[in-house]
């Protein structure tokens, strides 16, 4: 794989800049639609007693102009009332006029006449803002009950017995590693990072004022700052756990996969914990120290969402190319050229290559589950505020509650993880502790609705369509990825008639695993839409239209899928621990029986993670749909009347209108292209490692004897520079696009690149992943077997070498895309006006 | 490769079934939205003095009664009045009356007021039917020049020497292989079409009249029957062509070029020619001897389409499935077995392995081609149905005229290239004749413009882009599958280190072709859109909205496009007709110099074959926008005011109701999982071959030392039986899973479906045919390096490999799924309301 001058790319980057030029010269604003009549108040759910304000407007597309009385009535009382009114043929008539709602509770009706016809009626719902359910207090005690059990675990793991001198240095040689590399990518984060928020503050000091634009500025810092801060933590321990895990592993099989979890579920612990503490905080602070309507804060928030999505873009793409560049490289030029064994100190990139493992998966993966738990967070807060008449505050904290009792749940899930000595299947004691937490989950859920809902049955029913959800969701990925099922034994079987045929049936397999996957999440989607509708149908709510019920609907199943989250992420960091301890007793020369147990542990921990890249993939779909209802909503908040339909409840992106259909398109292709980019950046930082390792065997005399040593320091260095330099392009491509798109084609366009982007990207994550995982374990499955060295095993070695950068870079990148794309489009809403 | 008992595809088809279930559980219609008053006239375009039916629909979403007092004005004229209607809370009222429309052309206003406030204003024009222009007869007299010309072709090329006996013996081998596949196939096809065409019949027997459903049925069969018809004849003049380009080169390199783009421009001309004499025939027949509204008739045409590309799915995939089965059989047991050489006699799967080049590519891509040209001519001709106003039925018929003028100026193309004997570039004599077919086009395009369009520039520049687009789709096709550029060269040095970093370097490679593809076709469909806005806003094509005025401008813009598709089709037949050539010259042993006579036709044939992909899915591209737009006026033409969003001009596939999404993900997800099909039962298909290849070796005494014949014909009959038997369940997944979404989800989710699923589908398609195509090119480019037998040909051979299933069997079939998605869902759209 040879670096080639970027001719391509410029042309490719021509091409971008040439579109966003025609976009612009073809910015053809259709002549606005409206409708006979229509009617709003500002704010949209006024507090009893709150002066209101009603806007109306007179529309007549005719050719003559027409008379008009109008009239205004809340409840059957006129309030206002203008008579005489000409409006010109072909224009508008806006008026405006202040009432004071009722101080007592109970569904209002406004209705605007003209000429005795009625022309729109609005219902309004008024109720008290009653204060807050004393459960509030609980995301107090959770947050201190998560980092009081993270820190009891972390302790418990450094407490352990490191292992031998030996095992200790490698240890910290990786640790040494990945801490250089994290301290470069922060500083390339800090640098992108900054520039931006203050564009943003500007971006918001233009549209609006300087309180907003602080605001939006430091929630976008604030959300950087904890994601990296998430990526750290999550290395920092895993890579103390791993040499602890290898000493305990020579004692022990239970003690060594009981701390293996635990010392998962530190990082688990702490970013879901951070992730609840920082939008906590924040709703607090602007609410209560800048004083904002507790309305509108949600939309503020999104700032936070778009600074942890940004980071964990870099972090996960950085930190998967990183990886994958190394494994390649140290591989090609050790194993290939050289015919060093796996892993041989005389090779100058195998520290990189350990080093990979823990800034890709730990510090990778704990910035991806960071970024997903605040935007689902924040998501469903904003949905939560079109239901501010029935539930008041607490429909909008109701995520952050449930998040709350989710880390109760799963802090007591990984205590009660018992395993036993002789265990068959390592999964067993793993699986028993996720049922524990979930079954806590869904009584918890319970009570919360109890409280916050009033016991509203069908939010109930969604909040558990979500965790069934998660269960199938991950069903389906082990049927895909482990051995023993149809997919992954046909790529075995595949393997022996060669490379060719590997490839073709593992890529047919990938694919087809989106057929099961979005089976699933479209039912789940249509049942927890239906749910929230019959709520609104059924139900007490009555003057929010059943669209907005579904959307809250859909909601109340992404909390119930996304409440395991810490759990699931302490399975997931618990896979590259043992896979850390299985290479230290490797590289250790520990006995073979003590090897076949972190083998065994290492073999589930390639479950726990390629179920979480499912996981994670699942719960982005169900997020998407949140985040771009919200995203509508912020549109229409930012500058009402922009996306609904004159005459209908329902916001359009309509396909059939040729910008929208564009953004569609652009969409998808920002899909393919990034992935493009993110497997050729692989490449590149793989040349530049491969230059590097061979410059080193031809320069330092003696290396290649094993009598001198390699700079290890040079190759880390050398890699991390080279895979922050590819990160950078197709991260900010991901935020450009959409801007441009935006800007030129409008809020409607961009919202369609957002949501077929999301659909395609979660097709092809599911692809690459399943993909990935299934040559992966293809190969092992061939091992198993004790065909090492056959030509059946070389081909699938091919497989597994082109499923590395699916599964570790290409696939989990997408995630974080998905959600960039949606946090990126809330806070840039009102930029997309600009040229309006 | 093997065979492994279908338990995942039980489980994935039970899913779907269990899917389609549960939509039907969640049928929740939501209540139906209605605007304040709403008018529409019964034709929508009257004739003059035609009598016109006005409805007007008064909506009261208020919870008081109101008492409104209706008037309809036509021209300021009263035409109907209704006094004291008491509209109750709720509910509305439909009214209906009838007037005579005047007989004097121009614009006229219908206006709706209640209570003298202007509800609705509907705009009408009027304009006389005048006759059809002169130009009508081109049709006529181009489809006698295309036959004629077709004709003078085929007997030039047959009166050439066929090659000595053994060349002969080969060709009729081959011919006879493909004979019988294709026999063999049709008789599949027939089973299944003609119950297909009888349900479409009672479908429309069910939800109109017996007339209506003999139309539909018979344009269906005769558009399957076509269709047939054509891939019969492109595969005809191929397998006779080829020995005789074998035996020209043999004598002069000119002759055999000349002879190549003959043979294939044979092809070319009848399939287009008569893709335009079966839309015209069906037009008369149905216009005049069922005595059928012109304005009508294109909605009935639609069933010729769809069975046009019905079969051309079973053509594409089937025959794709075949060659690449026989192909990889052969090679897998032949070359990796047994240690025979390429195209050895000895092996039982050779004569297949040659059929197969016919069968998939000029059968399967001639029944392309021709669905292709059918479905956008029907599409074009249902949108200039709105504009029947200003240019009466010469609106409708131009599509025809300009295919017309298209084919008179390919034949003049073709008739034009002139090849040196000393040619450096074989495709400069190619590209000559291209060029002078678009130049004519553009001539001709003028003209008929002038005549038909009232000198319209707007619409002409629309056709210009479309040209222009072709070309650029072409050269980026070009710059990703040639080598010299960086793509191809890229993937050639990463085959240096491996054929894991070859797969990844080409995939790499095969998603960025997406990137500048999406760029065109997105500037190319605004730019067309927007001239179509401007030809309403600037021109006087006042009464239709810019919306549709912006449909007509991609319709042009895609008559642009398809309109050198003739000539095209000649490029591509060229393909396989040169490489089939080197093959017999191969076989009967012709010397060096000659060989590399075909060697290099062959080198032009894959470029042109690649070139043709490009190509089809940039014009798939343009006629599926044109096409889903012709899916929603179906829509409203069988049930008006479904998809018209109430007090908006513009139908709605709104992306924010949850149906709509549902259909939009299930749309992007049958692409995947008709790829994974597609790709899977090439394995499927193969492990048959394998395994008659394996029992003859065993049980034909003699046959490995070359002193017994194998049983090729059994070879050729296992093949084609797998290849029928795998091609059917992912054919009818494409017209299955659209049905299932729209009954149970509506229009509405269907047309999504179908917006979503094409532009994945352009990507996927993209992405396959650059793949495959730029593989096959890095290994070639290190044949021409004289490294045969390095490990660097190794990797590039798996490259090959697996970019053979995606060029030939995957990519062009989902060019056919992209137009049969939309013709399937024209057919249907009566069907889908019938549980509504």
């Amino acid at each position: 794989m040879n670096y080639i001058p970027p001719t391509g790319d410029r042309m490719l980057r021509k091409g971008i800049i040439i579109f966003a030029c025609m976009m612009m010269v073809f910015v053809a604003s259709l002549p606005a639609e409206g409708t006979i009549g229509d009617l709003r108040t500002d704010p949209r759910t006024p507090f009893p007693g709150e002066n209101v304000t009603v806007k109306y407007i007179i529309v007549n597309h005719g050719d003559t102009d027409i008379t008009v009385n109008v009239t205004i009535r809340f409840d059957n009382n006129e309030i206002g009332r203008k008579n005489g009114l000409i409006v010109k043929a072909g224009s508008s008539y806006t008026g405006e006029m202040e009432f004071t709602s009722p101080s007592s509770p109970g569904k209002h009706t406004l209705v605007l006449y003209g000429n005795n016809i009625l022309l729109k009626s609005l219902d309004i719902q008024i109720v008290e803002d009653k204060p807050a359910s004393f459960l509030v207090y609980f995301i107090v005690i959770a947050a201190i009950i998560g980092v009081i059990a993270a820190l009891v675990l972390a302790r418990d793991v450094m407490s352990r017995d490191p292992g031998t001198q030996k095992m200790q240095d490698i240890s910290a040689a990786i640790a040494e590693g990945a801490r250089a590399f994290l301290n470069r990518q922060d500083r390339t984060i800090t640098i992108i990072s900054v520039p931006l928020g203050i564009l943003l503050g500007i971006v918001y000091l233009i549209t609006y004022d300087w309180r907003m634009a602080i605001m939006i500025a430091s929630a976008f810092l604030f959300g950087a700052f904890c994601s990296v801060l998430s990526g750290f933590i999550g290395m920092y321990i895993s890579v103390r756990a791993n040499t602890r895990v290898a000493a305990a592993s020579q004692k022990s099989f239970k003690e060594a996969l009981t701390l293996a979890l635990r010392g998962g579920a530190v990082s688990g612990l702490i970013i879901v914990t951070m992730s609840m503490i920082g939008v906590s905080v924040l709703y607090y602070l602007f609410g209560f120290v800048f004083n904002t309507d507790p309305r509108e804060t949600p939309y503020l928030i999104v700032g936070y969402g778009f600074g942890a999505s940004f980071v964990a873009l870099f972090a996960q793409l950085g930190g998967g190319i990183y990886t994958k560049a190394a494994d390649v490289g140290a591989d090609l030029v050790g194993k290939v050229e050289e015919d060093f064994p796996e892993d041989d100190p005389r090779n100058p990139a195998v520290i990189a290559d350990n080093v990979g493992d823990n800034v890709g998966d730990c510090a990778g993966r704990g910035a991806d589950l960071f970024e997903s738990t605040a935007a689902e967070n924040i998501g469903a807060m904003i949905l939560g505020v079109a239901l501010y008449p029935y539930f008041g505050i607490n429909g909008v904290i109701f995520p952050l509650v449930a998040r709350a009792f989710g880390i109760i749940a799963c802090v007591i899930g990984v205590f009660s993880v018992r395993a036993r000595e002789d265990e068959k299947n390592p999964m067993r004691p793993l699986n028993m502790g996720f049922y524990v937490t979930v079954i806590l989950l869904i009584c918890f859920l319970t009570i919360i609705n109890y409280e916050l809902l009033n016991f509203n049955l069908y939010f109930l029913c969604a909040n558990i369509v979500g965790i069934i959800t998660a269960l199938i969701i991950i069903w389906i990925t082990q049927y895909y990825t482990e051995a023993g099922y149809r997919p992954v034994d046909s790529i075995a079987e595949a393997s022996k008639t060669g490379a060719g045929t590997t490839i073709i049936t593992g890529f047919g397999v990938a694919l087809e695993t989106t057929g099961l996957t979005v089976i699933t999440l479209a039912i789940s989607l249509l049942i927890s839409f239906y749910l929230g509708v019959l709520a609104v149908v059924n139900g007490a709510l009555t003057t929010i239209t059943p669209w907005e019920g579904g959307l809250y609907g859909t909601a109340m199943t992404t909390i119930g899928m996304i409440a395991p989250a810490a759990y699931i992420l302490a399975m997931d960091t618990y896979g590259p621990i043992t896979d850390n301890a299985g290479g230290i007793n490797e590289m250790s020369g520990a006995p073979e029986e003590i090897r076949a147990r972190t083998d065994m542990l290492d073999a589930t921990g390639n479950t726990t993670k390629a179920l979480t890249k499912g996981y994670a993939v699942g719960s982005a779909a169900l997020a998407a749909f949140l985040l771009f209802s919200a995203f509508i909503d912020s549109v229409e908040f930012h500058r009402p009347w922009t996306l609904i339909i004159p005459g209908s409840e329902i916001p359009g992106v309509n396909l059939s209108v040729m910008e929208v259909f564009v953004g569609a398109f652009v969409g998808a292709m920002l899909i393919f292209l990034f992935t493009s980019f993110a497997l050729r950046a692989v490449g590149k930082a793989a040349f530049a490692i491969i230059e590097e390792v061979r410059r080193q065997l031809r320069e330092i005399p003696g290396l290649r004897e094993g009598k001198a040593k390699p700079e290890y320091g040079r190759c880390v260095d050398i890699v991390t520079r080279a895979a922050l330099k590819e990160m950078v392009f197709p991260s900010l491509l991901v935020v450009i696009v959409p801007a441009v798109v935006g800007i030129f084609l409008g809020p409607a366009a961009v919202a369609a690149l957002l949501m077929v982007g999301t659909i395609v990207g979660i097709l092809m994550a599911t692809t690459l992943n399943t993909g990935g995982a299934s040559w992966d374990n293809a190969k092992k499955s061939i091992e198993k077997k004790k065909l090492k060295g056959t030509p059946q095993h070389a081909a699938a070695v091919v497989g597994d070498t082109v499923g590395d950068p699916f599964k570790d870079t290409a696939g989990p990148s997408l995630h974080v895309v998905i959600k960039l794309l949606s946090t990126v489009n809330l806070v840039l809403a009102p930029l997309f006006f600009l040229l309006r």
